[in-house]
């Protein structure tokens, strides 16, 4: 039994601001202002000058592409791809790839993040580096492929990973087809069909540049959101990540479909693929959660900087300052996220009975000064240095801004290590 | 005589980084890489963790609104003005003003800015609290008025902060009409007359919204450029902030009467006026600058959040990922707005002779980890409280975070009763 007292700091609560004392108990928050039967705690944080927000979940990233951070900007994207990330993507070795992860988990931490939805390419990798940071994941093997083949071999370094994500209950796991681009219809429809024996979700990347639509327009008569519809991958709950470049009918096909759509306002802009209809998407009903894509396109895993290209940016696009409030913003940032990540009810909320994954702002920086609208200083004003603790899973991973289960130095060390080579 | 030696030192100097040490004899650099004769260091800075960057120029901001952080988001424009912003802004007093203007310099150290160029409403206030920071700063009063009229009591106002500013070079000052519609065409001419005279720049809000540049046509069969023009304002440097809807002869204009066009990408989201044409502005020739503008649009001073706007949004916009580079938008936020301002040859750059306006970025952050393009770290990864160290006219304002010029606790204090009145 460990407990954990957070007195008297603001929390952001169903989209308001008051001053409320957290007892955590374990895992999870036990009471709200309401202290529980026989609570006694180890450990007292004083809240006086916090404001404790749900962590924020990271609806679509690869975490262990961090250190391919401005690795290759500012060049057309079949450069970018083929000349800048590919060749360093393509010597990075499993180790490289856990030290790629911790360094991107010590970003996300710093930044207030504590659950993210990743999809990678070195199994296990991410997996034991989310074990030992202590952070909150959701985890995909990619998966490329032509044929409808059971047996496989990505598929079966997905399942097989799962395995090993057995041992800690932080971790869940989905199939991950890359995109249409990477994965011919007979593929995607064995994934799919795999998805729904297994009861898994799925994670993909769909309808992110105009090329990508344009070639499966020609190729195949139909949207990337009809084509994953068409193989099944809508038949589980999924995850599509980007959606750019969609249609008034693909809108509708993902809304009926109750697909979750993760936006990734900064890799949309620097790739030039440009801005997604957000706004449409929210008008439809449709769950939006956001995410950073990985460091190789954003080129961070800061939360806040994506939070506030989501207030703003649309804004722009629809010449309207009334679009995609702060309150808003900061539901996508975590409870559309754990939504999306079928964690609703676990995570995203500071609420008695759910996981205590929270971050803890210093109120006394500038950016935060003067209180007037406190959700709208998360969200416009924030830059992600006011997080001063982290507590994910009832544990405090962060605190001064001191991670306590990864060893940065080390990490620092590794990574500038992997470029090098 | 005070000397500083920053020590092998990663440095930007003209678009690339590569370790540097560089000499600051009194406000002044005085060697790079070469020790000047009989130098000998007062205080030596081990540069081997940190990046050193021009100070950051803010070239349109209004310092004393950083207390109206937050005051009113996320409602129409009117709204925003008249029930919002207005109100607060009219119980303000010259000491509030003078609180508020500190407080926006806390930020604007924190984040590397060393100079900005102010537009403010309470004479005497900026000034008082420029000379205390330490920043560097260019100041003009606010001008609003209908007739042509040399004794207008804002223009003598004006002119009164001048004889003020006088015993601290730090300080320069503009006249600040602030905009076409708030300046009937004889006043501005006025305004221009006087700037003329005594060899003063002319600091103005032009084109930032659709309904400006409709009013002006109806009533002046113009737009926004070309009535400034016509009043005399290019006659004399003149800044011109926003600029988001021009014509391509406007354009002309601004290229033709060297106006610096100053961008404010945050702003002119946040309020739905939408995107200047900035890549337009700098095929042109033309020289740009980027700002903050105040906070109680933006909803911050952070410059590293305005200039990774800026390598973003214009690649949503044009649908290209080659538009604005880093190492572009780091001259913008940096030299181009020392030329705006009056200042080139005097900051806004690493190079013997120039003043020692710079900033110091920790590189063991995870944003700039690893370094494999520390420009585009700069522009892509950084959120500004990388920023460890701050060097104004040769002096260390902020070392290891902790500003040596302003009591941090006393202006939140005083900024945190600003608002409650």
């Amino acid at each position: 039994m460990s407990s954990i007292l957070i007195r008297d700091a603001y929390a952001l609560i169903d989209g308001k601001t008051d001053r409320h004392s957290i007892y955590i108990t374990d895992d999870r928050i036990s009471g709200i202002d309401k202290k529980p039967e026989g609570f006694a705690e180890d450990t007292l944080i004083d809240g006086s000058s916090f404001l404790v927000i749900p962590g924020l979940i990271n609806a679509h990233t690869h975490t262990y592409m961090a250190p391919l951070r401005n690795i290759a900007d500012d060049m057309p994207f079949m450069d970018w791809l083929f000349k800048g990330v590919n060749p360093v993507e393509e010597k990075m070795t499993g180790e490289d790839a856990y030290y790629g992860a911790l360094l991107g988990m010590i970003e996300m931490i710093m930044c207030g993040t504590t659950t993210f939805n990743d999809m990678q390419m070195h199994i296990h990798q991410t997996t034991r580096a989310a074990k030992e940071s202590g952070m909150r994941a959701v985890i995909s093997r990619g998966l490329v492929g032509d044929s409808y083949d059971r047996n496989d071999v990505r598929i079966n370094e997905a399942l097989e990973e799962m395995e090993d994500g057995k041992s800690c209950d932080r971790l869940t796991f989905m199939l991950g087809p890359h995109a249409p681009y990477t994965c011919g219809p007979d593929y995607l429809r064995c994934v799919a069909d795999i998805a729904k024996e297994k009861g898994l979700g799925i994670h993909i990347h769909l309808a992110e540049s105009q090329t990508e639509v344009e070639t499966l327009r020609k190729e195949h008569g139909c949207t990337a959101i009809e084509y994953a519809q068409k193989a099944g991958c809508f038949d589980v709950p999924a995850i599509a990540a980007h959606c750019v470049n969609v249609t008034d009918n693909d809108i509708q096909i993902l809304k009926e479909n109750n697909v979750s759509v993760v936006t990734n306002p900064a890799s949309n802009m620097k790739l030039g693929n440009g801005f997604a209809p957000v706004p449409k998407f929210l008008d439809a009903g449709i769950n939006v959660a956001i995410g950073t894509d990985g460091a190789a396109s954003n080129n961070s895993l800061n939360l806040f900087h994506e939070i506030s290209l989501l207030t703003l940016i649309h804004k722009g696009v629809g010449k309207t300052p009334v679009c995609i409030g702060a309150a808003e913003a900061m539901k996508i940032a975590t409870e559309n996220g754990a939504k999306a990540l079928g964690l609703e009810g676990v995570t995203g909320k500071i609420q008695t009975g759910y996981k205590a994954d929270l971050a803890l702002l210093d109120m006394d920086t500038p950016s935060m000064i003067p209180p007037n609208n406190i959700i709208s200083s998360l969200t416009y004003s924030a830059n992600g240095s006011e997080v001063d603790t982290v507590i994910i899973d009832g544990k405090i991973v962060m605190q001064g801004r001191e991670i306590k289960t990864i060893d940065t130095e080390k990490v620092f060390y590794e990574a500038k290590k992997i470029v090098k080579k």
